[in-house]
């Protein structure tokens, strides 16, 4: 459970950022928002007014959100009773509406521009967006309590990987490891069309597909209707084993790959691999308050460029990917994002996940990702798994499945 | 791979009803339409015009988009380009168009609304989804399959779960058991804020718990940030234990549920469990091409009510959800609904999955749910594992995890 003072500083930084922009209540909807602002992800419509409290308008469950939530909460049987009942509880109509344009289905979306037709809407989705991108002391926590976790999952993947075995069998041990841990199983994303299940486990040139989806991996999945994860292919001998897994642990996601061969690495994915680790530590020296994000990409970029590897660097030729990291939180795919152009400076309580990787076609994939916080003092690994490349045990054959 | 055949019928079915309501255009964005339009899943958009062939327009992976989709394909660098480049192809701009307005989201609406500014624009999720509702014979055979596969997922059940082991943990190895035969993991949902995993194992009272989900059950969860599904709590004897899960194989979700004890079901829901079956029994025999989907939920809620148990139908008191069956497909919750106004009549291809049950405040849930395919001569079952309620092994203690 969120507490209450929690919650009120939240409230507080999005009711600064609405004064600010002469925005005069926010109705929030999209679930992770809601839970974010009211500690419930009850069926319920959260309105957060410039000034004063917060009101929760359920349909259900009541009694889950009454309990989970310390706002002032309003049973509805339909939501168009909302504009109404502000008025009866003394909230002035807003002049100004803000609303989550980027997450709200146009269907809902219509419905509330009728439903507040005195009230110019305005897109909330960048000010939920900055907001949550800076974790609090008790956010700060959990994602610390996550990282744990991923290292303890992860002290298993040696036992689990063996040769013979396909992807999705040694991938279906490791999702069981997660879940032993209290993973949630469903990764959540903002972004459009976007899905992911557990983590990407691909070996040798599987690493080398591109799919659908804004990352840098995707592998073969399951076929067409599932293109992305670990698919049918055997591990074997002397490839390299990816392994790019979420945690998400009480709400929280983060992001690690590591890296296992059995038998030894071809030298340019070696090589690939020292590269990423070059800058990873390259970053991780810059990451402070007000490093500039886009920066922090160029300078990744440089670094793979003057080590020979532009053309491999988050993908390959055509099929690059245009960022070397990404926020973290409550979604997989939050701000900021470690881009060109994203011009954003860096605060303390940020979490980001950098991901240096290359893809070398024929071979494989090469790289590292850990999760890191934002300190006045610079950047804190949250993922505290070592980052070495592990070499499996000589008998790690597959006797019998 | 879907085969061609099978996309120009969808195509053609689609094109039939945009000429009866005067569209020229369709553009169709959402991941699961997509697929099932053209046969990807690829980052793309696919223009279907009133008369003649789709055009997809790709971002990444042009490679598999190529080889999934059978339509004439666009490379491109921005979806900005679309109306020029169908300008080049030769096909006018479209007087009427056509958007997924329940699933886009609001910010790629008004971005889509700019870019067609001369189109007026339709809503065309309606069509789509009753287009979806009735499968073809190449989908009927995927969604067989997929009920002989949750059969033998469930044949494990008994042995994994003992009493002593907490929900979750007896949950996560039948998880694996679904995984092992191939399911997806992530089960796709159309509805806004909606999303599932797995399953719903519970037990005991914690069958009783609803939640923000458009769901009879729900159970605890994992706390405020993940409020359905197994929980902590430990599985007892004379307890029910509920099982309600999603199988989805070559991306297509089925639905079932089924009922075991340790020891002795309390007399209540023993009563239940024998109404549940009779609706079911009953439901059944009226499934055929012209039975109404409201008139099935009047029949249900009739034998429910006849047997003193109205209160307890499909929830408890309040709490009632107002459906006893749905659709299911490449997303879970598809049409038709089974429910009050739904004055839909079934056609041959249906698959809808039938789920009476009663919330026993205090005891648990009681109920079934199998998965059904309306044909000319009746339904039939595709969830062919037997309904009984199964009686543990008397040797089922946990004695070490």
């Amino acid at each position: 459970m969120t507490p209450k003072e929690e919650l009120q500083g939240r409230i507080k930084r999005l009711q600064d950022k609405m004064t600010a922009v002469e925005c005069d209540g926010v109705l929030i909807l999209q679930n992770v928002d809601l839970y974010y602002f009211s500690g419930t992800m009850q069926n319920s419509r959260l309105y957060i007014p410039a000034f004063g409290e917060p009101v929760l308008f359920c349909r259900k469950n009541l009694n889950r959100a009454a309990s989970e939530c310390p706002w002032g909460l309003i049973p509805v049987s339909n939501y168009r009773s909302i504009p109404d009942s502000l008025s009866e509880l003394g909230y002035p109509l807003p002049k100004r509406l803000g609303l989550e344009i980027d997450v709200l289905p146009a269907a809902v979306y219509l419905g509330l521009i009728r439903l507040f037709s005195g009230s110019e809407v305005l897109d909330a989705s960048s000010w939920i967006e900055d907001l949550r991108a800076v974790k609090s002391p008790y956010e700060m926590e959990i994602i610390r309590r996550a990282g744990r976790k991923m290292a303890d999952a992860f002290a298993s993947v040696p036992s689990l990987i063996k040769l013979g075995r396909s992807e999705l069998a040694a991938a279906m041990r490791v999702e069981n490891e997660l879940r032993k841990l209290g993973h949630q199983g469903c990764v959540r994303m903002r972004g459009f069309n976007q899905e992911f299940f557990y983590g990407h486990l691909l070996s040798g040139s599987n690493g080398c597909l591109a799919s659908f989806n804004d990352g840098v991996t995707a592998g073969k999945g399951l076929g067409s209707f599932f293109p992305q994860g670990p698919g049918e292919k055997i591990i074997q001998v002397n490839e390299p084993i990816f392994l790019d897994y979420v945690g998400v642990f009480d709400g929280y996601n983060i992001d690690q790959t590591r890296m296992y061969v059995s038998g030894v690495l071809p030298e340019r994915l070696k090589y690939a691999f020292q590269v990423a680790l070059e800058i990873q530590a390259r970053l991780t020296e810059h990451i402070k308050p007000g490093a500039v994000a886009s920066d922090l990409y160029h300078l990744a970029f440089d670094i793979a460029d003057g080590a020979g590897l532009s053309q491999n660097f988050m993908g390959y030729g055509s099929e690059r990917v245009k960022f070397v990291g990404h926020g973290v939180g409550l979604e997989l795919d939050e701000r900021p994002v470690v881009a060109p152009g994203f011009r954003v400076s860096l605060e303390a309580g940020m979490v980001i996940a950098l991901e240096p990787k290359f893809v070398i076609p024929g071979l494989g994939i090469a790289g590292i990702e850990n999760t890191w916080l934002v300190t006045d003092s610079g950047a804190e690994k949250i993922t505290v798994l070592p980052d070495e490349l592990v070499t499996l045990p000589g008998d790690n054959i597959l006797l019998s499945s």
